[in-house]
């Protein structure tokens, strides 16, 4: 069984209920979630071995996550208590042509604020296959940044794949500095990487180029650089979403291998319950599949799984590898 | 005022809410229903004199949904007590790509559990004009496909029409018989069958045909075995279902008297409320017009009944024969 | 800072929740509205100086009213206590292909019975720019339309615009006139009104005519009439709304000057969270765009706001400019 | 089994949850009550043939109401359709030191505004044993006392047992009339009354005398004048209520014929899920208990059933005979 | 109409619901409260002229938590909006001899980062008769001292009377100075301090002495040293308040004029809805009464109003001056 | 770090909330517990080795069980899937003078069917310190009694102490043995005995002698028996209940040796959130206190965490040992 690593923040996820704005919520609905915990729910429900590393901090809060962390068999061990308060984002869903709307409340968090050679890396990379870390861990802080830079080292140094999802949110990188100084180093240790081009290039610093997703030698033109920039790069994919509004979406994914491209089925989904979360359902099913699967059944697989995240409420996707494989063969009435 | 008799099983319903899943459900949903008592409920609410008969267990429970019979004026005087517990089903509501699925939970309720010389069927039958089961009976147990043939038999002396609906369920038909077996004889003395053709076949012991039922030469055919074998055979009749996924399906209905064949009007039913029922509420519609009405607006009726249902939260189809036969003529805005 | 003074009844609105039909509910969601209340709260929530005129009974729901006209800073000076009770609405949801459905239980309400000399007009509009009323408030009661014609009468003297929402309800107008007997001299000092020609032509007693909205001479020929029973009238306006069920619609708008015809871009409505009120978001945005933008900006502006409501819960349309603009522009992804 | 006929307001009950004042509620838990409607339940609970008879609006609300007498097993076939609107009552229910508010809305309901002549009484008392009223009917319109009064009348001429809860409201008797006025007439006929003697004083047009309930002489001096006034009277009772707050109430009984003092234990009621309707669940103890038990038992009866109340919320007591001799016989642990 | 200006932080608030801890939730009650925004809303439901001065964070929590002042009728007119998040309190609601806990999270609020020269103080004193602050705002952060010392010398200069809760939260201070270093400055300008001796003791840097309430002339002496700091003291009170668990208690006040002890009657409160803010409804009744009442019913207003507050869900003590009189001659049942 | 094993069932709880009895839920409150997991949970929170010991059906609620097992850090590697159905409880929630009622639906439950030679006790015990059952397994059927027995056995042989928890309920033993039959035999291997002396009497099957558990010398001499049917019993301890009514009740505890009487603290528990699984949470602070603290400080502990079980809805004790040593040594106001 494989073991992956992956590293973030985990929140607390308030969220407005049955369709209402902000200004009209007297209860919101209290989940716990975040891009790379998500990850590792999704890879524990296919089987694997997924261990969280983050920091919570050490009162009620704090501990109510972890129990969240432990209810889905995800490996804690490594999870430390300290600093001074979790992040929270509040989250109004949205819906028909109304956009869901997100406000931040994270700075200062105990992720944020931790500090280098405070996580046990090579313990936590003893015997492990893989580790993945997003874009939105370095935005936090700049000793975010600097912890994540460390574990890719220790992660690199005992051999262990890299993946990262781009995941650019432009609300954070409070902290001075823009993300193309601070991502362009972090890349270059991937094996995967998940994000569209123009991400990808503007964390590189390079100019936007509006890519054509479906022609497949523009696109090995354009992720050329990528390629060269990280030496061990082996994959770079991403979903590929038409918003025709909230609650309707066409949603597809590829996968490039720098020569080959891997193009899953595109699916309407229609309605939507809740798409937070649905970047790292594909994220965590690319990694099921790059580990277990052919590339082409990878790029179905985590299409597949992306499109069933958007009917589950919560960030989390509480799917099997039996019913995301169902979906890619063919969908199903009531079950009875 | 007809008189229409209905048995089987009426279970709680326990349903997941919110688009959760069962994994996150801290409640769940509970209203009570089955096939034929949904049945039973759409008739009087069309105003028919219906009668419900079952055996529910002698506790709070049992207690609880024989209240859920009396509310909607379905006669309950042959309701008995006994037995060890209510069935109960569980039920996941599923979204979008994600299919709902049913968990039963119904092995030794207090029906599947009745046995023969139980219910008094000459007195139930008294000026009755019509009965109708459905396969889900006979799949609960020995003694419930026994009472089954019992009350057939019995309704077939007394000079009762006889309708049945297939509802073919893999999860039941656990005590050892095939359906073909059990269903075959029971079949013999109906007057009205509800059901797809591949579901009758599988019933008769015949193979698949995946029949083209727009066709109305080749239905012809294809029912001929079902009207030898029934020898009181009036009508066979089933609901067209395409369902893009589970919040979004197209329904028609379509009614075949061994010549003609009625064809109604498909709908795009979106979004989906419930699906739960929908059969039951076709079956509903579809004896109150074969009472009431010509057979082209029969199964207009039995198919906007049925279209009804999918706006309804629970198994049971709360309209009247005025919102249904608005429907079979127009839509309609906000009434006020 | 314009200021605009709407008249008209505050109701509780006692909506059912989850899809439920009314013989389900065992709860009602409470809110609080009105047309021309809503259309207050959308200009409030647009920068602009929106007062609010009613009379609300003296007990602890009138109070309970008045909270929720404050909370949206709307200006309550002029909102008097007395009478018996508070106007009630009740609503039933509807879903799919189920319509919605109102019991009104406004007779005899604050506000139905509240008698000429009451309300002190001529400080209401001391400085305002607009008075806006409709057609529901003349259908509560002889005295109610007494009372509105004396608004109407100050508000003309006083050199204030004068806008009505024609919003023909069938199920008011208890009180033995018909609308033509009422409506035609109170719409006879109307700047603008809002609503589709035939229900103009029926409040001026004239007969249906069914007209092409497409067609710009046909519709000068149609509006001419009105144009010239109201001697000051500026703009007509309505929404086109194409209902394929109640969770789905497509809404465009319309605006005539008498000469120009002003056309909005037609927007997909899917999934439609709560239609009522959506005519007063228009209304609110109309009013909005007449007084701050030029006319083809107005409409779209007026259209959008309408089609933002359709995915709000409750009567009133909680949009700010900012979003409204937005959507005239462009839909969008998650904000974050 | 004894057939009793009780005769009232049926009406939506709208009360805040959780503890809520009325401004803060966001919905209203609905059920349906009325103190004769609640009478009619606890019979029926207790196995008795109970009837009621009232007039509902023709509309979704008044269909709703009905569905909850059918659900009881009360006999509704003389409940007749008619009228404009649904009696509807607000409670706003308290907690510890802050009492209970109800706002009444059942002005102009459809029994406010029924007339005589338009149930058909005799057919309604046939093989009937028992009439009850409640001092709430003649309190709502002239038009509702007449038609008390003619039922009344039929009643006593068949030989009918007559008692009346005298249930003095003072927000109501708002259409002229006093209550000793009308309610002097109309009791004596009785032969049943509840109520405390100053209440009967008042109806009947006399002093308060402030009376010592543990007074045996004292209360029949007290009574005399009662048993003058109704010449057919048995029984008069009260439920004795301490009310330390909203939430701990001491609550016990007593019954008197005239001669003898029957007293049941008090009982510490804490804390309260709901009180109302507890006056009607005295009643319908004390019904069943003249019916089927000597007069000690039938005091204990009813006070048992009322202190039970007290912790069902709803205005209906849902209790079985079982459960009421239970708690006259003693307490008692989780039930497994 | 007395004008009363409060200064302090606006939060969110977010309880636990149905009794459950913090690791059982998976929704939470979203309210705003702070302590001088609740004493603001008791006095303007009193009739006063109450004025709210705080900042808030520009962003959708920002601009609801106004919303909530507006709807009470306080002044919002000198709130700023500003800083970079919303303080929150997470409140687990406790029960019986569980208590309750708070997790705070208003570090870098909008409040805590304010810097003086921010609030135009001149102004917000105008007219004004009374201010009211507490020991929770300086406890924020180093700024928000300052900004309190700032406004209070603004205040005195202007002859406003000035009125402290000591309200001492060990859980903040976090910022380097005790609250002796910063308090006993700020006190010296009250007119009026709400507190026990022991605390103001420690907040002046004095000793612990475990007074007896019930005694006048310790009292006298205890009182002593505080009206020597604070030349312009003219009361001291406090709340009695006996804590038999957390459901359960008993509440009494005193106020003392540095001569005369005025001692409320004591209450039993149980059980309890919501004990958080009681202490500032107290506050609120006292400030009324202060200002409209002699002394002996002032300090009986005040701690009715603090009875009466632990009855109602959320922070704020949503009562009239008659239902707080009300208590103080006597209790009630249901009002109908 | 102490290990203790328990095993037992582990079922669906459903609960009635807001008071309402079965006749009245539309939901029902979910969680999951069985008085042996209860135990697991509690040493978990602890801070113990606890491992939890059952079987569950292998279908989506076995799952969801499963999540609940591991959400609290007990060890699950030894839960066996397998068997029919996952066992339900439904709980109706009582109030003041109205008991709670608990409908079992176990029979044929995944455990219930279970068979010997099924788990691998000698892996499951090894480093064991403990293992705790209860008299509810062995009521369930033959087979689990025989599994108990089989567990017992080696959990002996490898020198671990065993602790029963009595907990007779006679809606269970339907299997055709009686209490006594089973119980004898399991029982002679325990350590630990929680359960008052009429019950231990009866399932040793001698006649009931209603001790006086005040009395010291009477107990030594009652509970000679026990110590001798039981060579290696070193504790026997009850808690003392007494029910005033079902929100209001007074619980002690005693341990006795032997030789001598250790008595808790008795507390005033008012008013009761859940009573279920108080029980358990006595036996789970009692195996924690035999394994960490001196014999009176265990019943103090064991005690308290009782108390504190009836402030937390749902079964599982989730509190800390600070919190329960908190209660020992005083309550406490809200924590801020
Ligand atoms: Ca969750
Ligand atoms: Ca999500
Ligand atoms: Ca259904
Ligand atoms: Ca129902
Ligand atoms: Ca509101
Ligand atoms: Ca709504
Ligand atoms: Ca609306
Ligand atoms: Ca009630
Ligand atoms: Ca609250
Ligand atoms: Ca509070
Ligand atoms: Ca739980
Ligand atoms: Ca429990
Ligand atoms: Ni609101
Ligand atoms: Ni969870
Ligand atoms: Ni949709
Ligand atoms: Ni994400
Ligand atoms: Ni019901
Ligand atoms: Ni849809
Ligand atoms: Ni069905
Ligand atoms: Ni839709
Ligand atoms: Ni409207
Ligand atoms: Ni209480
Ligand atoms: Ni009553
Ligand atoms: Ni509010
Ligand atoms: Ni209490
Ligand atoms: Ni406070
Ligand atoms: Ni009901
Ligand atoms: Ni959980
Ligand atoms: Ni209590
Ligand atoms: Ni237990």
């Amino acid at each position: 069984m494989k073991k992956i690593v992956t590293f973030g923040e985990l929140m607390m996820r308030l969220a407005t209920q049955n369709n209402e704005r902000f200004g009209q919520a007297r209860s919101l609905g209290l989940t716990y979630g975040g891009g790379e915990f998500n990850v590792a729910v999704s890879l524990a429900n296919y089987g694997l071995n997924a261990q969280f590393v983050t920091r919570l901090p050490n009162n009620d809060l704090g501990k109510s996550a972890l129990e969240e962390v432990n209810r889905f068999q995800v490996n804690a061990d490594h999870i430390l208590f300290g600093g001074d308060r979790l992040g929270v984002y509040f989250l109004e869903q949205g819906a028909g042509l109304r956009a869901s709307s997100v406000v931040y409340d994270r700075a200062n968090s105990a992720l944020a604020t931790v500090e280098t050679n405070t996580f046990d890396w090579q313990t936590i990379f003893k015997n492990a296959d893989w580790f993945h870390w997003s874009g939105v861990t370095p935005a936090l802080s700049q000793t975010a940044a600097d912890v994540t830079l460390e574990a890719i080292k220790v992660a690199k140094s005992m051999g262990v794949k890299i993946s990262c999802d781009l995941n650019y949110r432009s609300k954070l990188w409070q902290y001075g500095k823009s993300p193309s100084e601070v991502m362009s180093e972090l890349l270059a240790y991937s094996t995967v990487i998940l994000g569209d081009i123009d991400t990808a290039y503007f964390m590189l610093g390079k100019e936007k180029v509006n890519p054509d997703y479906t022609a497949t030698n523009e696109l090995a033109n354009l992720y050329k650089p990528l390629f060269e920039h990280c030496s061990n790069l082996d994959y770079v994919a991403t979903s590929l979403r038409n918003s025709i509004n909230t609650s309707h979406q066409r949603i597809g994914g590829i996968l490039f291998d720098g020569a080959q491209l891997f193009t899953s089925k595109s699916y309407e989904v229609s309605y939507v319950v809740d798409r937070v979360g649905s970047g790292d359902a594909f994220m965590g099913g690319l990694i099921y599949g790059l580990n277990e699967l052919p590339a082409q059944e990878a790029i179905n697989f985590a299409t597949a799984a992306c499109v069933l995240k958007h009917t589950i409420p919560g960030d989390l996707n509480r799917v099997s590898v039996n019913e995301v494989e169902k979906l890619t063969t063919g969908g199903g009435d009531v079950q009875r």
